[in-house]
């Protein structure tokens, strides 16, 4: 086990019927700026909802923050709260629009131009943020990253705040999600797993443990969904899977990735692509590249998670990738580029950012252009 | 899945030296008292490790917390803190001197008796407080629950304040642990996992999954620390599985029992019977007496954590529950009354005391007076 040091300050509230809860959760007498996405919450309800708890606040709207938030989109939110003066923020959406209100959070109380923060990587003078999640798929809404895009410059950069005061899970705001950003979804939240446990074997039982207890449920629960997506039982496990995911909690003491994440954000940032659809072609391919350093870990999976447990180990390891592929598939998710019409162009120009940057990802620094480019090569 | 709210605010310094890293965490010219049990931190070095972190601060020692701290020796505690105006607190032990310095923490700010607080069941205003834990047992470095005992009259009562602002878990510390606190302590944890875990089916699949994670790392791990208690990833691996086992992560919008424990306190509080043993004890009788209700999740325990597949329901419920008695056999702990030569006169004053108490504990309220001799009568 790898030393560690951990806390999660999120206040996670969750259930049926817990927006109403905001006006509890929020200080009397703040002013909230609520950040919103598309529009989607005002056919379901959740806009209502959020309005109603919020009633004896002074409010101030700010409608748009797109997927992979923009920062030309959230330069407009940070001049709209510094001329209002709001003092506390409420993200009402999915990742995207909780990753845009982290850096909102930190623009507000920063005199220059706010792509520095992200450039900088991070920043810890903010002003409070809460959420109330629409998508489950990026665990924003537990943890203080977020994810930045530059449309100008086709870039996409983490970057890291505070984690939310407190955030609110309503499974039934779920219920009206298009298939599509549920598969979506699904698929980052497996991702999101596999880059803290795909790994290294004999760190930490527990973890190890817990990451297959995801990856196991996510299993499970997928073509359930897929058939009835307004179930509230699974719906919620859904949401826990996805918020578990990415809080922290899986990750004591173990050896990261995140490599697939770093290839998957250059291809959304070159295509357009939604982020968990990205994951879910490159994955399999990092799994066949790095099959001989993953190759216990990988054993491990097909064991615990796929009960892959007769043929060489070879076979079993090419089963395992393939039932990860397979699982994708389910999700209704295309795992290969040319399906969306991604080839050698993107390819080639993630090949080239990557030796420019001189980036070597993956917990032994295997991941550089070249190696990025044979996993994109392999799943083609 | 039951709505829930959940937050855990420690911050968990994990790994090898990391007692070193206590003047980083307490800031600077606070006022220390350090709270320590009986003295083996002088034996093994943690508390050579402790006053070389604090050599900055003024520090005031507190010796002599008991296993199942007494409010006797508390209020002296807390007498000494208020004459020198301590105003931050290091609890250096395991889980008894953690829960006795959590109500130190509020008795410190409390003008009355200390024992008024503990029949309060809780309090707000406290003393910032961090740990060093050197007994994996209780989870009490973890969570916000204390218990607290009265010798005079033989009581023990849980006992709710804040959270540790941290806590550091160096593993090479339990190295010097007693065989018999290592046993009682797998066996807390143990039980700890169950009381979370054997209530109904179907409330959250990550939380089974979670629950199930750590038992089946205790069921993995305990033979070979048997062999082994100085192999640092074993440890390491068992302190996660006690601090994870109850610090809220495993309780997430499912429902909990604990009738075992509250039997298992009045045992401790009449006999002074280590409090793990009494668990080891009780836990094969509850079982036992509510394998109906507790049917589904039995069988479930049965199948994922033993391997128990084939038999028909009763045979498959009857073997998980000779395995988890076995299991605390394994560990070196007796499991019936009678081999600590308890019998008839504790069974029944805790009978006695449920009665009076009109208690009725467990997921269906089925624990009463009747029902807990019932249990007792059954592992006597």
């Amino acid at each position: 086990m790898n030393n560690f040091s951990f806390q999660n300050l999120t206040r996670l509230i969750m259930g049926k019927g817990t927006i109403a809860r905001l006006s509890e959760e929020i200080p009397a007498g703040k002013k909230v700026m609520i950040t919103f996405g598309g529009g989607s919450v005002k056919k379901n309800g959740v806009y209502d909802q959020v309005k109603a708890a919020l009633k004896d606040y002074q409010t101030v709207e700010f409608w748009g923050i797109e997927p992979n938030p923009a920062i030309e989109t959230l330069r407009k939110a940070i001049a709209l709260g510094k001329e209002e003066n709001v003092d506390f923020l409420l993200a009402v959406g999915g990742g995207s629009v909780i990753d845009g209100t982290k850096l909102i959070s930190a623009g507000l109380l920063y005199e220059g131009d706010a792509w520095e923060l992200v450039q900088k990587g991070s920043a810890t003078h903010t002003v409070p943020l809460a959420t109330v999640l629409t998508l489950p798929a990026t665990g924003s809404e537990m943890n203080n990253g977020a994810v930045i895009s530059c449309r100008e410059t086709q870039e996409k950069y983490p970057f890291y705040a505070h984690f939310p005061v407190f955030s609110i899970l309503d499974p039934e705001v779920t219920f009206s999600l298009p298939p599509y950003q549920i598969a979506c979804g699904m698929a980052d939240t497996f991702v999101h797993v596999m880059e803290q446990y795909l790994t290294k074997t004999g760190e930490s039982r527990v973890m190890d443990r817990w990451a297959e207890g995801i990856l196991q449920t996510l299993v499970e629960i997928a073509p359930q969904i897929h058939e009835n997506k307004n179930d509230y039982q699974l719906m919620a496990d859904f949401m826990m899977c996805a918020t578990m995911g990415l809080n922290g909690f899986i990750a004591l003491g173990v050896t990261e990735d995140w490599s697939t994440h770093m290839i998957g954000h250059e291809i959304t940032a070159l295509t357009g692509l939604t982020h968990g659809h990205t994951l879910a072609i490159v994955l399999p391919g990092t799994m066949w590249v790095l099959r001989e350093p993953k190759k216990s870990k990988l054993l491990q999976l097909g064991a615990r998670v796929f009960g892959i447990t007769s043929g060489t180990e070879e076979e079993r390891i090419e089963k395992t990738i393939q039932r990860t592929e397979a699982f994708f598939r389910s999700l209704g998710l295309t795992t290969r580029l040319h399906e969306e019409n991604i080839g050698t162009t993107v390819i080639e120009e993630i090949e080239k950012r990557f030796n420019e940057r001189q980036v070597h990802f993956g917990e032994d620094g295997l991941v550089d252009g070249k190696t990025a480019k044979e996993i994109l090569e392999r799943v083609r």
